[in-house]
């Protein structure tokens, strides 16, 4: 560091003193619960704080072995392949904190410890962290940097796992510390696993690999490979280092159990254009996946085999041979690769760039199209079952958020080749149902009756696809106020469903569409109403995303898949929320312009709930929408429901799906609209008319 | 220049011949005439033809006058305040051409010339120009650059006139020439004025500065010279440039009539912190000017008036003075400021920045929004005065497009206050209509039958603010296709104007809503939705531009009024247009995210067309937004109708407006849908009902 720069270090830093005594000390969410134990001294000696103070104590001990000590540390809730929800061996923040929500990261310092977590978790992390933590929202003003500023000073080091932090976020980290005159350095062994030891979870042994078969996957795997190697070379790289786990199972036509709600394994893959090499532990290999990836050949479309940890040695030595390889960047939901990767090569020979895999497999090839319609088909089916089910017995029982989670989640794992969740399912009832990001867990647990409305959230994973889906429904009589937010929410969905495009339009420019109707009534929904999803993969795949406030330019393509959502939410009252999957078709006609026109069609299958329909508020045009969808769901879900022999499910299907007038007498037209010539009372115009018309019919 | 670069120009020439000797030369519009006269050498010649050759002339001249000589040449049609329509004394592309359009410009070489225009003026070009010129698009791929490297060849010298061209096309220019190895350098002195010498058109004498009364402006112009200076002192700028004529007349509150359709006087005007300067011919200054701009006293509002041509001395001088001044760039349709005034100060000192005045101008005060709505009245009584003269006698007279023209023309200058009109106004007949950008002139001239659809797009200055509109009439019976396309077109403008959005939605996110029933039909419009509109000023004012392919991040303020455009075109046959102004108002209710709600409202009060209109295809929803629509056009220019006078447009008005059944009776709907339960038969359900409902009556 010259001269110059010291003297401007050592100005700002006693700016920053200065600063230090006169800014506030960030605040965070307020802990009623915190504030009473303080008063009173009787702060608990759990599991938890001794956690916390052992990680403060390997905090000083990187002195002794990795150079100078680290003042503090920041922990993501992601593993190594930055999923979102992990492996238990890889909850670190939840060993460390006892929180068990996802998208969260925690800062350590001497004097403190603090945790950022989304609007929709503040409630259930304020139940489970000890007082010992701070609570802040990943959203709000007070950044990881402001905290450690204003808990460390200045001039210090804090830590965190490369491994586990997107490159992107690593240099935002990086520079907000900057700021604060702090340098975050790279600790590449993961403190709580050096707390964690032996109690640490070991990887399950019934982990093994699944061929994700031709049928379901529509493609060998070899012509996949073929394709990127032809987009690599196109982008003049010599290789890919794939690090995304569903891409990595997209590619070679692998599925497995190793995380949450997503079918994917633990794994990395190299790909150059003479070599496949796939990280793995050894121990889940079997004879059928040998066969499948060709692991015994020499070829540029066999498959060699390493062990899962060898990825570190083997980019270092490649790396010596390649001129260029690419390395995700960032896009739309998918965070990239790590700073661990990304570093573990030198700069001039990587291409950060976004994965050519994302647009692969975003695009479903026919087989997984009709696949997503049937898994969507079975996935209504097990929607009907469980709720047929719970309206037999809803007023013999006594009903909870959690227990109806249960129930839902059992009938839709009973299907055929159900193979698991999609995402954690959501049940709120009532006030619950008013919070857009509500996810529902023990700590929040409420009883379920029928004077609200209850939305439900779900999705499943199934051989032939991923399915997702949002509805609400009343089992006792709506108000309404209830009526009109569900049948303008619905409109919307409808609308969307319906939509006819050009195909340079970008998605975030269809949201107004759906957001019309509410806007009108001056409400919105906080969510995006779309995103991507995959075929038996991550239920939120990039690159589509609905949302008006975002700028992403990846348009539309014939084979998407993505979900169309909208919502109502009154505080403390209730809420509305409906979600399809729609698939996009070409219409086969061109735009004036050359580009061409694209289309939408629903591939959700579920009813939606008629009490809830104020049909006076939906256009001709809006309830023959609607009917032309009930009538699909009678045909397909009904034939699969005959087929599973559930007639319950079946005539409760039926019954939710009846054909609506479309057309609106002219007696409710008027009461609806408050028209001039009343309501009830008749019009001495229709007496006439009326008379006429039987005259005719006497003499006829 | 060094020695590398030299070796690496020289691989580049060669490589360049290289490819000039393969490559094609570029081809431009085909000339039908031009091939018949190409073969019979029957090439005239006329005034223009030796314009061409003494501007070839100019061009080797330049060499003993100010350096070497250039080689090609490029003239654009715009004046030194870049506005597209001119003075006649600037219309120098048409002096040397014959062409009379807009947005064009010439490139002219040794060996050809060629001319720039947009798709709908190129009927109009080849019309107009002769043999010598090409023309080719200015949407196309042949760049002015890549046609003056196939005429010219390398390492040549290409000139223009540094203040007839945007900076930023300057900037464009210079790069794609540097390309082609080719320098683009400032000629001073226009080419064509030496040409023109004294048949220039001199200014005409009646051309005097108007006082803008502060009871059409609603603000003093110290006022907003005050805003101004707060705004550039916050930009850190001692002073500004203003070189827009919209933004002088604006800032000044003072109007002419020095250009077409556009109530501005050509001035320039320096704003600093303590003073102003107003560069303008001194022979359009009167008394009243003097004492409306203050001439005669010295402190920070007082304005000194300065010769026209001393800008550029004076700018110079100032720019040893100034530390920051802000020179515009450009702002959706506002190109920013020339490259002369760019270029004329030290690039260190200049801010490129988007005008503050196209800000503080787009959101009307109250006076203004005011005179907006009672301008859009008198403008919407000034066409039913045409059109009802216009359908009285329609059968007895024989009508053309230019004949219809000079009808709305002079009805609209009628009107009080009318000072002009706001653009060429657009009469468009059968397969006329169906060109998006078609501008009828003498050339194209048809006769208007009853048949096909004719479409009026037209706009008047009025003292109270400006006006612009387009509607489709037809004066026999409509087909039931053009009933569909009409209506379809409407329904998106009667959505347009009843939208209510969150403040934070960027304009463009608004467009698929005015489109969505056009693409559900597979068809759309090539022109933007919508632009800003000015108040007694420019029909297209920035900031607002709705078009879905746009990115412009500027958004609707309360205040702001801009167009609302939709049509719908069937090549060689028909085409429909329509479009109104839109005022944006405050719904004075919050979006959760804390923003703002907006609303839009219809300020254009101009009747469409009942016999185009296809009730069937509309909801009632649709037809009630229609009918409040009507009811306020009968409200307010039934009174202005009444006031001038004119019973017969009165009734044409209200016979255009009579209010519609919004209730669809159940025969027609069952008709328009094509219901199972048979169109005009009886259903035995609706017997039964009338019989129970005759009974019921009898009774009581």
């Amino acid at each position: 560091m010259t001269t110059a720069k010291w003297i401007w270090r050592l100005a700002l830093s006693i700016l920053l003193v200065v600063g230090l005594v006169s800014a506030e000390v960030p605040k965070g969410y307020h802990r009623e619960i915190c504030q009473y134990r303080k008063g009173k001294h009787i702060q608990p000696m759990s599991d938890h704080h001794n956690r916390l103070m052992a990680m403060r104590k390997e905090m000083k001990i990187r002195a002794t072995l990795q150079g100078p000590e680290i003042d503090g540390y920041i922990l993501p809730s992601t593993d190594e392949h930055l999923n979102q929800e992990v492996a238990a061996r890889d909850q670190r923040l939840r060993y460390l904190s006892g929180f068990t929500g996802v998208r969260a990261f925690a800062a350590v310092a001497e004097m403190g410890a603090a945790m950022w977590v989304e609007n929709r978790y503040v409630q259930q992390a304020d139940g489970e962290l000890e007082c010992d933590w701070e609570i802040y929202l990943t959203s709000g003003n007070v950044t990881v940097a402001d905290w450690l500023g204003s808990k460390i000073g200045f001039d210090k080091r804090v830590g965190a796992d490369p491994h586990l932090v997107p490159h992107s976020l690593w240099i935002e980290w990086e520079r907000q510390l900057d700021n604060k005159l702090l340098k975050l350095v790279k600790v590449n062994t993961n403190l709580v696993d050096h707390i964690w030891g032996s109690e640490r979870p070991e990887t399950p042994n019934n982990q093994v690999i699944n061929v994700h078969e031709k049928r379901f996957a529509g493609e060998k795997w070899q012509d996949k490979v073929k394709e990127l190697r032809r987009q690599l070379s196109h982008l003049g790289c010599d290789a890919m280092v794939v690090t995304s786990l569903t891409e990595v199972a997209y590619l070679l036509n692998i599925r497995g159990t190793d995380i949450p709600f997503t079918p994917v394994v633990k794994s990395y893959a190299i790909v150059s254009q003479d070599e496949i090499f796939f990280y793995v532990a050894h121990t889940k290999i079997s004879l059928g996946i040998d066969l499948h990836l060709h692991t015994d050949c020499f070829n540029a479309y066999c498959v060699k085999i390493k062990e899962y940890n060898q990825i570190w040695s083997d980019i270092r030595t490649y790396a010596q041979l390649w001129k260029r390889v690419l390395v995700s960047a960032p896009c739309v939901q998918d965070p990239g690769a790590s700073e661990a990767i990304y570093s573990s090569m030198p700069g001039k020979i990587v291409e950060w760039h976004i994965s050519p895999i994302i647009f692969m497999r975003a695009q479903k090839n026919f087989v997984e199209q009709e696949g997503m319609r049937r898994a969507h088909i079975r996935d209504g089916a097990a929607i009907c079952e469980a709720l047929s089910n719970l309206e037999t017995r809803f007023h013999t029982e006594h009903w909870t958020e959690e227990k109806i989670k249960y129930e839902v989640e059992l009938w839709r794992l009973s299907q055929k080749h159900a193979k698991g969740l999609s995402l954690r399912t959501v049940v709120a009832y009532g006030e619950h149902s008013a919070l857009p990001y509500y996810i529902s867990s023990n700590v929040t647990n409420i009883e379920v009756s029928d004077q609200s409305l209850l939305v439900i959230e779900s999705g499943g994973q199934y051989l032939e696809g991923t399915t997702d889906v949002s509805r609400t429904f009343i089992f006792g009589e709506p108000t309404q106020e209830m009526k009109k937010a569900y049948t303008n929410v619905l409109a919307g969905i409808l609308h969307m469903a319906h939509l006819t495009i050009p195909s340079d339009l970008k998605p975030s420019k269809v949201d107004a569409v759906v957001r019309t109707k509410l806007w009108s009534d001056m409400t919105d929904y906080p969510q995006a109403t779309g995103h991507g999803i995959g075929s038996f993969s991550s239920v939120e795949e990039p690159p589509i995303s609905v949302a008006y406030g975002m700028n992403s330019s990846f348009l539309f393509k014939q084979g998407y898949f993505f979900s169309s959502e909208s919502g109502y939410y009154k505080r403390d009252d209730f809420g509305v929320r409906l979600k399809n999957v729609l698939e996009v078709v070409d219409t086969g006609h061109m735009h004036p312009t050359g580009t061409r026109f694209l289309a939408f069609q629903d591939v959700t299958m579920v009813p939606y709930e008629p009490k809830l329909i104020d049909h006076t508020l939906l256009s001709a045009a809006e309830k023959r929408l609607l009917n032309e969808y009930n009538a699909k769901i009678r045909i397909n879900v009904g034939d699969e429901l005959k087929r599973l022999g559930n007639m319950r499910a079946f005539y409760w299907m039926m019954n939710k799906t009846r054909h609506i007038r479309e057309y609106l007498p002219e007696d409710e037209y008027r009461s609806a609209t408050g028209g001039s010539s009343g309501g009830h009372t008749m019009n001495p115009l229709v007496v006439l008319g009326l008379l006429i018309l039987l005259s005719a019919f006497l003499e006829s």
